[in-house]
């Protein structure tokens, strides 16, 4: 079950309106990886985990904690929205930084949603599920995680730099916070969860099932030899039972009897 | 540039004809985490690296090597679907397991294809580049190719469990080696990177830029205070700045001064 | 902000594992109208409204039940999954009951969510935010919202008919309930707006702007004369301005001067 | 079966071209309420209609009609975009008026329509089936039809206010007529099944299916009482079958015995 | 305008129902190449011819009697529907025939659309109006229409072959010989415009913009000299202005003076 | 196999970015004939061809060329992208030729890709493999490759007109020019397979399947006559079984005997 609180998790006031901004910032709400996707990721995973109560409520808690950047965020688009000149006006007509602004908004923050946010990205492309993932194994899940706060903080960054709105900043200065705070969650739990099940997801296949003459060799599947430049052939692969290996010719085929 | 050899990566054929089978391995072709995605994944990173030539070289090399695992499955399915009985016929329509394999299949196989692969899920959804990631960052990119490669070992072997054909098996054994190389590989090349720049994606982010008081604290999203059991809570978190904080009030809102 | 409570907001458990059911219900979880869209929908209509926190509260109060009713559906597939027989064994392979079983679920349970809910309809095509409605105007979002609701009850209705399972239906008849007394508080709200603001949404525009002859004409586009049966014809039109009028020919167009 | 007349329903042209309108005005061809919605969405409402005749005419009149106004939509985004300047000049490419036009623009209608009308919104997105509604339910889908109209008259309106060109706003004068009289249409409708049925749909759920305990209750999903403020709290529902009742604590879960 | 006769264009009526093949058409109902496609990509094209009055008509007439198929097939799916066994009843529930027949089903059929038509493919994916071809050239978009009706006429002779219901296989049969005309139609425009314009579309290339040295050029990108097979090598390319060649190796790249 | 070759096929350089000609790039890129849909299309109508081994190396061969071109265009996209002025700056959020420019970008290459290609259209919608078409019959799919190489080269040669960088132009010359030859092929492979199989697709429909008596028809589906007004009506149709006819009404039903 979920309560609403009344209250934002972080205030924060864009100093003048900016729809062009709004605009943008509907990546980091509607997009591949933005608010709504963490927060129905760990729902889906949370709701799926079996049997590890205490990963379960870290998942549900982080959850809860994102369906709440998703109203900071939509609160701050319809902020950045409030005043926008969408009408045509004699004077704005003839006025092109009006004239400018109206062409670079997001046509449905005028047309669909009355000044409010949209569930889709920067483009106008609605959310889509197909961005969950929530696969039954934890370290592949928590790998998902780790992928999306990362991918969602560099987003936050690069929208950091495209505003002056101290109002904006000071949002954005929070979520790259948060940002940071679960990645080095997952980064944690990751790390305990490799070292009772190795590195390799899922730990749970049986060796007999893999052609393991495979598993450690870097094949290369292109003219000349840059691939041999990687520091680490030659070395113990990271799950500590092969070497990493070089085949010089990607004719490596094998015939199966059947 | 790319050049077609003539031959698959790994010959395997199946002991004989499974069109309810064809539809499941339907998943890693043309699903979330298929081939398709990760073909079109490491084409878009290698495409758009700059400056980098070592890791650009590495990324197209793999991604190379998957449009060969799309080319061995779209076979494997198109020989999994050999002589299905699609049509109606006297005999079959009485034949209760005839009937069951019709009903089972995707009828895409049997309308649309002509008994050959589709580019879609084993739902019958079409692939979406909605799932490719290519973020211009290489740590959060090798994250999300570790993760790819750790959902998509997790399917093949789900789907290995569920099928009893020993030449599906045999393909299957080595796609789950490439997948275990291809976590190892990624893993080496993330903790190279990590070494360089630290664990926090993306690293150029300035100090100032973030409200670190919100970079290392677990925040309860819920009641009850389970989420005190993280063993990792009071330690330093993996990013070595801080030390994991737990919030026992979820009350942390800040105004801002806009 | 949201905090979750670790209760299901009504606890009901499956007599016996349905892999198949569990695959139907996934409708009223990720479907057009299941609860992840009314969710999402009083969501963002909540966050879009401006000046009118009564209902506001409302909305967000109703939203904040609905993302309970996606854990409590989620939850159910779960324990429907469980145990499922997605292993191909000897034994199974012979039972064609255990085969139809197969045949029939939702892949994705067996592949890609490892036995847990998926955010997707019940043909596994994935949720997607083009389903929310609101557009700032609370007329047409109540009417957006009762439609929401009706769509949703008559979908849980139809699966209360296709099950057996006494855990399964107490579950049903909860929803049932919570969707009679959601249509009965939308008809509620929609009789208060119209009586200030007239039944013609949205009501704010200006008299002048409308071809006001083409307001209350049934205009027949067809052969024959059955439009005439509609017993309204000649009486006073709804928003009480007009009277339902005929237009015995559908060439009704007039040319402008432009 | 239908046949087209070669005559528009209304005829109206736009004073000069505005492709930056053109763009907009895709949102009520090919948005989620747009024409191609209501067309759709009244054809297959009136072709799964069974034993109600009168309604089925109704329904696949007013969809004859509607797509009659795609038709005209349509045409006026074409005669918006003749003579657009999408070609790069020199003359063109120093002056920053027509820089902003051709920056604006749907990209689509440059280079895939030829300066035509694409089936997609003002963003881009193609249309959709999903935003489709036919439940075989008269009076849910009348609801959803009174919803369209509604969100429909809306975008209109909104549209209305954004453009100056006396030739578009003629047609969309006629269009807010057209939606003006399809909500009476609708209205009268659900008056006329909601006297024979009840006002819950669907009316045919036997009364020992629901728990009916809840479905008069509003429940409480947030801190604080504002929720009590509903003036219609202690009053008969719109159902007549219950009288309005608030839940203090959101904790009303009841176990099951399964 | 669009005006409806209330007579289906061809009257078929299925021997008994199909709830299995019903699904099975919601292939060319609401597919790619279903007649939904067909039906917007003349309607769009026809809209978006400008000046060739003749094609136009012809464009929009075929695209008024697809939709009439639409029609024709939602109606024959309805009719295969009819009475399907969607409830669990005891005896039922024991009787694997009817299990098999409910869990083959489109599960929107008896949960979302009573028993009726859905907008969506044979998989249950909802139409897109991303398949629909309407460029403003005429002779791309009628071989997007030879195309169109090609793939159309494959998939219903495939369907025709799944089924033994003779009312099912008349309404086929008729479909079939739409397809041959509407496919000969095509042919005769194209041989048309192609008299006038050539083969290469689109003519109004300027020679000079085109690297002509590679408009002739069949470059080897395999190993091996199969290509060499073709018999059309080293003769006159269709377009009459050049021989087909052969280049042997695919290093033809040139680098540009920029 | 696939083998990567480190060189493009064509080399090109713009003369200076232009960020808003790289979002309109992106439209034979990921649109629905961009470089993605002919190379994904021609691999799984190579994968899927049996037993025509010429026509199979013919169609991937050009497959294997087609993902060299998404290679070219995706580098020619991030070149256009270099040092594109993303950041807000003082003198930049003064200039308005600045402003401008940041307003018409792609907002996913500033905040998504860093700056790279984008595996999207023109307007950011993600390429879907709904637009594959792969059937198993190579007449019908020749033809969906002759539309596709001829509604790509008419994009191609839209775009040409809409840049005066000669870099781009350079490389949009090679490109119309492979589209030419590609026309070519897939005209030359149609002839061939016309001469043995006819014209209609597919060949293998039995006379008996079809009512053949609907097969010369045109049939007038709107007011007037125009219609008739087709050179071919009366000749010798390109089946050269029948000859054109001209169905005066649309009234030409016929009740079946089920």
């Amino acid at each position: 079950m979920f309560i609403h609180k009344k209250e934002l998790q972080f205030h924060a006031k864009p100093e003048k309106p900016d729809p062009v901004f709004a605009k943008k910032l509907q990546e980091i709400l509607g997009g591949q990886y933005g608010e709504m996707s963490v927060a129905m990721q760990y729902m889906f995973q949370g709701w799926n985990t079996r049997g590890n109560e205490k990963y379960k409520d870290l998942i549900l808690d982080t959850g809860a904690e994102e369906i709440g950047h998703v109203e900071m965020i939509a609160t701050m688009i319809a902020r950045l929205l409030d005043k926008a000149p969408v009408q045509e006006q004699e004077a704005a007509a003839k006025d092109p930084a009006v004239e400018a602004i109206m062409g670079d908004m997001n046509p449905h923050h005028a047309i669909v949603s009355g000044l409010g946010a949209m569930p889709e990205n920067s483009v106008g492309v609605p959310w889509s599920a197909g961005y969950v993932v929530a696969s039954g194994n934890l370290l592949a899940d928590f790998r998902a995680n780790l992928n999306a706060e990362s991918q969602g903080r560099l987003q936050v960054a690069r929208l950091y730099e495209m505003t002056d709105d101290p109002g904006v900043k000071e949002m954005l200065s929070f979520l790259l916070a948060r940002d940071t705070m679960h990645q080095n969650q997952w980064l944690a739990a990751i790390k305990e969860l490799e070292e009772v099940e190795g590195v390799i997801a899922p730990s749970s296949v049986p060796k007999e099932w893999e052609a393991t003459e495979f598993s450690h060799q870097l094949i290369n599947f292109s003219e000349g030899n840059d691939s041999e430049k990687m520091s680490w052939i030659g070395q113990e692969a990271p799950d500590g039972i092969g070497t990493f290996d070089m085949l010089a010719s990607h004719l490596h085929t094998r015939k199966n009897r059947y």
